[in-house]
């Protein structure tokens, strides 16, 4: 995937209307566009991806403050977005998956999050990922993401 | 909190109605509704919860099986509601969370999902959590999530 | 390798007299033998290995309990024969490895260190060990060990 | 502890010569020493240390590459000296550490570690610790360090 198609893949994952009126209804794949509608791409070149993002009310959690699960899921989807951008012919699937939650941050407050490909071998590929706040560059969370690149063979 | 309150937490997350038409105007605390609707619990008893739900359509990726983002947060909210089940005053706030993916699993299959508590010290919990599918038993994935439980005080 | 040999390969680990009166011209391949010198295996089957040892005075830490760098080694070798438990040909090449600590094992301390395979594929597989307190149960450590299987390809 | 006595407390971990003739006799605070002897300080500040060493013989796998046991044991020693740099009164207690293995090293080819301190709360740290060849920059290990550094309270 060329670097403008990548760019695209994460900046153009939704429109913004809900396609149902019921959670059950949610199509397939409407996963990603619920975590990065609103993403933009600040820089992006081979095996490295740099965005940034309001942070929504709709990815808090109760302490209001971004979900431990919706910065993993960012540290997934960009991670992922990377290996394209490193000329990977499919962004793999999901092995491991770790993640430091480090600050919180809140509805509103705006953060950027650079996803760096560690190694991108035939079989296995590794992508570290941080979010940090834009303003400050105080470091939210940082994690790791490892996928199985040959997603043709049998892991 | 008592039992009866944590099955209650998980199990009446949301009505299944959309409360707006757009993304954008999703209202704080949305998250959890959206990860786990549906789910039910199965057993419970102080420091395990076991419950199991339909892989609805919208935690899909684009490879059509349960998005790596979506499981990541199905250990982070299970395993945060055994916390409550031991006893502990709150859930407490994420420190690191860590997930092995070992198997896919498609739409509309039944999965299991086992959370154990580790530890749940005055200060730090460690909790593993499971995926497995319920016909089979097979594991989809295994992780554990560390939280930070005397939230009162400054990590 | 058959289950007498994975278990020679960890019993029969080392002479107990050190080779050589200086660390710099200790050999290669020592590490192992440092590491499990006194282990025994309680039982054997494919994909499963648990075994036993006293906490000898050399793996403490500075706070005279069992050192993180030596429960890591252990994770990492008893995982590793684990696979040859399950009839890998190889025990594979590390890519993951994880571990939350959970109490502190001091020195003669008897621990029981079970080894679980999770996932055993051709290309990659995944190992879960438990480092448990013989008497009581209690676990000291748990983590999981994720192991490319097909050495002669390319990562 | 002031920087001197940080890079003191790693240069000078051990006399080079073994003070027994057995494993078994080996005393008590060894394992440092085993895993670091021949380590140098190259830089060090406040909250990051990087120091360097030819990769000796004994810390070697049976593949002749560098050990996994001994990857993680570096990460956790040099990650927690790191944390000393900081200006924590300890080094704390481990709670977690990960690690993805990127690339093999071989006897007597230079390391460079470098571990960045991400975060030193009263109760908490997290540290970042990366390996590489010395000569080329290529990533052979990357972790991260929880540790308890609240150490007289209770976790």
């Amino acid at each position: 995937m060329d670097l403008q198609a990548v760019r695209d893949s994460l900046e153009k994952a939704a429109l913004d209307i809900l396609p149902t009126t019921t959670l059950a209804a949610l199509p397939a794949k409407f996963y990603d566009n619920f975590i990065i509608k609103g993403i933009q791409i600040d820089h992006i070149e081979p095996g490295r991806v740099i965005c940034s993002m309001r942070v929504p009310p709709r990815l808090l959690n109760n302490g209001n403050f971004l979900h431990g699960g919706a910065t993993a899921s960012l540290v997934d989807i960009i991670g992922s977005s990377a290996f394209l951008s490193a000329g990977c012919p499919t962004s793999g699937v999901s092995m491991e998956i770790n993640i430091s939650y480090l600050d919180a941050v809140y509805a509103n407050e705006e953060i950027e999050i650079e996803a760096k490909v560690l190694r991108a071998g035939k079989a296995v590929g590794v992508v570290a990922v941080e979010l940090r706040k834009k303003q400050t560059g105080k470091i939210i969370a940082q994690g790791r993401h490892t996928k199985y690149l040959a997603v043709s063979s049998k892991l």
